[in-house]
């Protein structure tokens, strides 16, 4: 595969060539603290996104602007302008995904362009294309994943050394594995948000945020960790997809597992997501790296699977 | 999808029809003991799988014959005559693929028919897969698998219990988890087998099964699994794949893992293989039922991947 980028675009211009640009020489650029708009010969000023997508530059956005749950903005005009000119979009945004999906998604068969949306389901452990691709033919019963890793961290702090739920977020901030203002985390929304991708990838189920129910760990006590223990079982954030009475419900919620599940050791800041299936009874997979890195190559995954299948 | 079966072919002959076989009908014949050969209005008695398959039935062959490390026969011959044809190909049989896989691999590539070995390499496990599509544009740097239950489950009752190995292989073929003869199994070579495939599919290796050194659990002792627990580790029959000095090695041994290693809580007849990267770190998957149905399950899903991608 050769592939050239056309534009880079930050929020105050970009780097544009219709030939490709010099990759080392836009990484070295930006390795020095450059910013796009500023590369000799290629920037330019108050060049937008939108600019980039409506010209013929390119025939696929790499979508990886901050997360916004509130309007999906610049994200949700950039993924609709790309789709609606049958142009592929890759995306690590989820916001546009959370709040738009079924939109988003007709938008992508009608102009027969891809969306693919690996990088905002937990990045580098391959939720949808085990959900999808691995279990082709099944049906899929229902999932539950570990899907954030600074919750999941947390609680086994909790758990292995009966730290305190307020001591244990703490630490985590002290080590950055939780953000300044974690509540996105620790109030389960975040995990809320990639199982209602799951759900509507892998389930097909054309649920909304407000379908599914969410519970954070903020609540979860030394003494309910110390009862489960003694019960042999593993307080864990779960989200979880599954069919009930012929509907598909999403929820995310701790919920306490017994030692055998597969999901029980899963330690730290890992992740994991296990699918129940007819005929292939339970596949689990774990891991994937969740650092910007895990995300880009989640990024250059889907777009390799864009154009080699 | 609308699949059409053209030809059930058995040792003693086949159902034959261009139109498609009525399925409901083949099943029902066949689950009442009938031979296909027998179906009334389609049965015909030395129809070979050869002559089903260098006639215009059928642009796909799902190849379901017992393994033979010997020949590969008659799946060879039979995967040999599809690909050669441009025919797809779907394969449960290691036996040819173990013996000849340069040569099917380049068959198929010159007649740009596919060639899906998913049932033949831990079957609903998704090892390929997850090594291939879920890791695509990562390095991947090595595998690590635990592929065979027999030799886990037989490992697994004498970590947890103490069982001597010649009592716990007893156990397992008392229970129908080990075959009357446990040799494949039990002296590595299956796991053999499936590390050889997983080193050409996904590391492009070009080994042949010489180049795979096998060791088997026959020689474990409950004195060395004492040993490894008082380490805090377990003994696991692993298959590995792994670059040294530029080249890619394979080989089956039992190995003490240390507890958190993420194949270390596999247990019983559960299989999984753990794939280290470059960009995505550790991605580890595991599950997939080990009977005739998740077999048949993964060989679905290669057909559908061959149609849809």
């Amino acid at each position: 595969m050769d592939l050239k980028i056309t534009a880079a675009v930050d929020i105050g211009g970009a780097a544009v060539s219709l030939q490709g640009l010099p990759l080392e020489i836009l990484l070295a650029h930006l390795e020095k603290g450059g910013r796009v708009e500023d590369l000799p010969g290629y920037g330019q000023k108050g060049y937008t996104g939108v600019k980039a997508l409506t010209s013929d530059a390119g025939d696929l956005l790499v979508e990886t602007t901050p997360t916004n749950i509130k309007d999906g903005e610049p994200g949700l005009t950039h993924i609709r302008t790309a789709l609606s000119r049958g142009k592929h979009v890759v995306t690590a945004a989820k916001g546009p995904l959370v709040l738009r999906y079924q939109e988003l998604k007709g938008l992508a068969q009608k102009t027969k362009a891809k969306l693919m949306i690996s990088a905002a389901t937990a990045a580098a452990l391959p939720t949808l294309d085990v959900g999808l691709s691995c279990l082709a033919g099944t049906e899929v019963l229902s999932a539950e994943g570990i899907l954030n890793g600074t919750t999941n961290y947390i609680l086994t702090r909790m758990h292995e050394e009966g730290t305190p739920y307020a001591d244990a977020l703490a630490e985590a901030q002290r080590m950055g594995v939780a953000e300044p203002d974690p509540s996105l985390d620790v109030e389960g929304r975040d995990t809320g948000n990639k199982i209602l991708l799951i759900a509507n990838e892998v389930f097909q189920a054309g649920l909304s945020l407000p379908d599914v129910s969410v519970k954070g760990i903020t609540k979860v006590t030394p003494a309910e960790i110390e009862q489960a223990k003694r019960e042999g079982k593993v307080i864990k954030l779960i989200g979880k997809v599954e069919k009930k009475d012929g509907k598909v419900v999403a929820s995310v919620a701790p919920v306490a597992l017994p030692a055998d599940h597969p999901l029980a050791g899963i330690r730290g800041t890992e992740k994991a997501i296990s699918y129940l299936t007819d005929t292939m009874d339970r596949v689990t997979v774990s891991g994937g790296k969740s650092n910007p890195v895990g995300a880009a190559a989640a990024l250059l995954k889907d777009i390799i699977r864009i154009y080699k299948g």
